[in-house]
């Protein structure tokens, strides 16, 4: 048996997304004709109560675009020092936005509004011009720790009256949305630009979407463009988009279970020194040994994981790790 | 009966392409576990006799990484007036690389050594860098004109002389290639880049392929990451162009013989001023009208086409654009 | 005898300039203490109708931070070919603003509103957004060409009426101003930025004023400190620059007969094929044998010129070219 | 009686200063001919035992310059995070050089080696590449903080065995140098560029001068007349700059005992709750009451100092600051 915890952005196709690819209605998206997108775009801004969406090939692209909307070269942006847009996006905030970077401390990369208030430049040329704030939900580096809106609420007032944009890279949104009692719907109240990440728990093949007003997508949409990121009858990656919104989202609450049995397992055994709490479905765990060591006994076994540190493991669940790999898991870490 | 003849991206995948999508094997590219995608970039690679090669969500992406990989900011480029990286990527050359743009008044787009040669900037810290030319071959504002390779060898030449960088945008060399009697192959020899559409002639849905040595590539491979153009499954668009590059090549004649048609047919009639000789797949032509009243009345017909200047019209033929249809056009281009 | 006539650039304090610098008062300009500089800030702003100034180490910085203030990265921005924003600035506008051009092949230099408005790309998301237009006067390329503000007032209402912006280089404005009978106050109501320089024809030793109205400068402070153009106790240069505009004005009338005594006598030589008429400081001409092999013998009769193309020679008459140095110039001129 | 202790840059030449700069020779910089700024970047140069120099109009300049000098955009650089060139400077890392930051937690601003191991970029697309580590010495926001040649060796060997580059901010390094029993010829054995200031302790009007190998500062040359900072006939600056190099090195112990002096007395007040151990010329020191109610009360006495938090105020000593004038202030101080 193998199980692949590398990333929930492994997983393929289900037999039931390959049909809806199959049967997508296409067009060339350059000249706004490829239904299919047009009515991911538009679902996606209806579920998060938004005005408006476009769909990209990435969440970086989509995180990317949201922070040059939301900027000017000569600003700064604020977010957690463990926050992908900074981390895993190859320095494309400075690359393609010219744009500075406050980092804060959070509490498994959850931050808050008196953490960002004091980080906020005053008016002063030898400053760049703090101009927005990004969250993300739920954090990856955090071990999937979740903001509740409740958590989003103070935020979203200091950048209303700090004149700040707010906006989330909700690459596992649905995940924190699993596990609060949030409603997607209500996320637009508070965000100037949400990125809805389609690849991740959800299951589709490629893409994310950028919710925001109007204008701001008209906007996005040149962005796309001059990134290269406008394609043409991709109207079968958005099919399978929408499969996923329809039938993936309730599916994650699994996911989150599998990942709670792991996180118990191990913190029974001796050989793990430190497990995160387990929100959503990512488990961070601490090795005694050195991580590298564990992953390769794993591998003989056919499991699949990664480090992310040299003392730390990962293990996400996803629509691919079902109960009985989670079982041959459970069973394999307990002998190791 | 509807003919669109407005670009040759807008085609829609054959049965046979859909096929060969659906039974794709894929995986998570970001991981280089897409076999199907690995497959697409080494099989045109090997076709254009370059290293290697990385699949992109466009042809703007691929140029523009290109463009990027082969300049560092305070450089200049030189192109064509007419040229699509200049024209219309969005002013992605200043954009994504902060290059400057030297342009050239080519015929028709193709742009010679002895036209390259006096606008090398001198070593002078007044002047940007020279360190790139970039031909497009088809050119697409010229109607699709041709370089053959013995147009290029020159070009090449004085770029290996005067130590800049030769890139390729092929947004449409697989129709140059159908017109000369030049061989993909012996492309490699010349370029230091390559930028091949997968989605205008030959009708895959989604895509571009850069290719380059194995350095140059790896380093894109930085570049897409931080654009966003990094997918995950996205060998379904590939196996669609792996389809094309072994069933729609050939059928390009047809489409430059549909062409020939429509140009000697234009040539006979009284509202039409003038004809950009035919040699590929693109149809340019001045009408005595405005254009815009030409159009609307081939709209009423069924009939979609764009103009390019205000007395100037685009006709594209493609693989959506059968012998009836063109047979049909002539008859209602006569009755206009 | 020497004379210098390769830039009006070269010219060293007067006396009287001199002992204006020694007995300036400075303080901490970061600290906006510095009241000669505030004084010329004032005193520059209300010759030319403008608002507010800021002093900046070069004409090239007022030039850039003008653009960097009128524009967005995506934009585009409209210039005469021989522009020395585009040309003569290291590639800065795509560099310091990512900004695209879009360039015009005017007479000497000069474009009018007819040659600008088809330039002004169309709402698209290929094409760049058109955002600014700028102008220089005197031209130095077109040899020392000018714009009255007859010719300029057409240029500024299509820039209202399309919503661009307008910046005028006046490296040599003052030239302008000798040559027609226009008055600076004049320039303010049809320019958003002018950039005025002081170290040109009015012989300060340092510097360059940008000017346009209080929003602007305030972000053009901004700007000026992230180039690395905010300096401290600089009053010494700005009194040089206060002592040129009060005397150094009026007496540019001199450059300008030196200039045509210079021109008529290059028109009678046969080794001069061509003169490019002379409006103000700058002569042009063509010579049958190379310029190199002129310049040469220029040198060895102790003459400093420079040559702007193979067979093309410029001289620039300045302040510390004299009466008496013009006409032992002449005298070797037709000796040659 | 008045006492600015805001800033080391609000120094006035003094009569031998100004003295040099009248008698300055000077020439078109632009033209390598300025005798005057030549003669002080090799002065500087032969001082740090680098290979060559470049003037600049401050040492924002320097600093940025160096960065673009040792990046590529889609780089990475390591800083204390408090450095001044990632906090007063505009934000110029991202602007000017599309670079990333990576901050460390340094104790009053100084970083070693083993703090900047870690933070150093594996090979992965999903990370900017490290290329660059930036020392400040001495540290501004330190309270004058020194590094060794003792401290900085192993950093220097890290960065070379990491292939990083290694830049100093010398904005205060002849008080570094004054402080420690380091000599200046020493650093250019450690350091790819350095940035020596010469408008701060030393006293002189305006300038920097950017220091490292020929290679670097031909390239610098092109950076800086991009960014605006080529100036004519800026000799008069550089006289002062050589004889602050000649006169005002020495002197700097003065301050430091000027600085001790004031530590010691503002640690016997019990308004004062904290005060920085006082190494070089900034004293920096907590109060009870917030720092803006102590600047008004000292305000009223003549006295200008600056906050740099709630609750901390910077004193800074400089030639300008005489032992009669400290006096006065402990009395003050004393009185409060």
């Amino acid at each position: 048996m193998t199980v692949d915890l590398r990333s929930d952005t492994v997983t393929k196709p289900t037999p039931g997304m390959l049909e809806a690819m199959w049967s997508a209605k296409v067009g060339d998206d350059v000249f706004g004709e490829d239904e299919t997108i047009n009515q991911l775009e538009e679902k996606a801004a209806a579920m998060f109560g938004m005005e408006a969406g476009i769909f990209c090939p990435s969440g970086t692209m989509t995180n990317q675009i949201a922070i040059k909307c939301f900027t000017q070269p000569l600003d700064e942006l604020i977010a957690d020092q463990t926050a992908h847009v900074y981390r895993y996006e190859g320095g494309g905030i400075a690359f393609n936005s010219g744009v500075s970077t406050r980092l804060l401390n959070g509490y498994r990369g959850i931050i808050t509004a008196e953490m960002i208030e004091p980080e906020i430049n005053a008016e002063n040329i030898h400053y760049p011009h703090t101009s927005l704030v990004v969250l993300e939900n739920t954090v990856n580096k955090g071990g999937g720790s979740c903001y509740t809106l409740n958590d989003i609420e103070p935020i979203a007032q200091l950048c209303q009256s700090s004149d700040l944009k707010l906006h989330l890279d909700g690459a596992r949104i649905f995940n924190a949305l699993a596990h609060t009692s949030d409603k997607a719907v209500d996320y637009g109240t508070y965000f100037d630009g949400i990125s809805v990440c389609l690849s991740k728990g959800l299951g589709a093949p490629v893409g994310s979407v950028l919710l925001a007003d109007k204008a701001t997508i008209k906007y996005a949409r040149r962005i796309r463009k001059v990134m290269g990121g406008g394609m043409r009858q991709a109207g079968f990656l958005a099919a399978a988009a929408i499969y996923a919104l329809d039938h993936h989202v309730e599916r994650l609450k699994i996911d989150h279970a599998h990942a709670r049995i792991l996180g118990d397992e191990l913190g029974k055994l001796s050989w793990v020194s430190n497990i995160l709490p387990v929100e959503t479905n990512i488990v961070l765990f601490d090795t005694v040994e050195p991580a590298k060591a564990i992953l390769a006994k794993l591998a003989e076994k056919g499991i699949k994981a990664s480090d992310t540190d040299k003392h730390r493991i990962r293990f996400v669940t996803h629509l691919d790790v079902h109960a009985d790999q989670v079982e041959y898991l459970v069973e394999v870490l307990k002998q190791l």
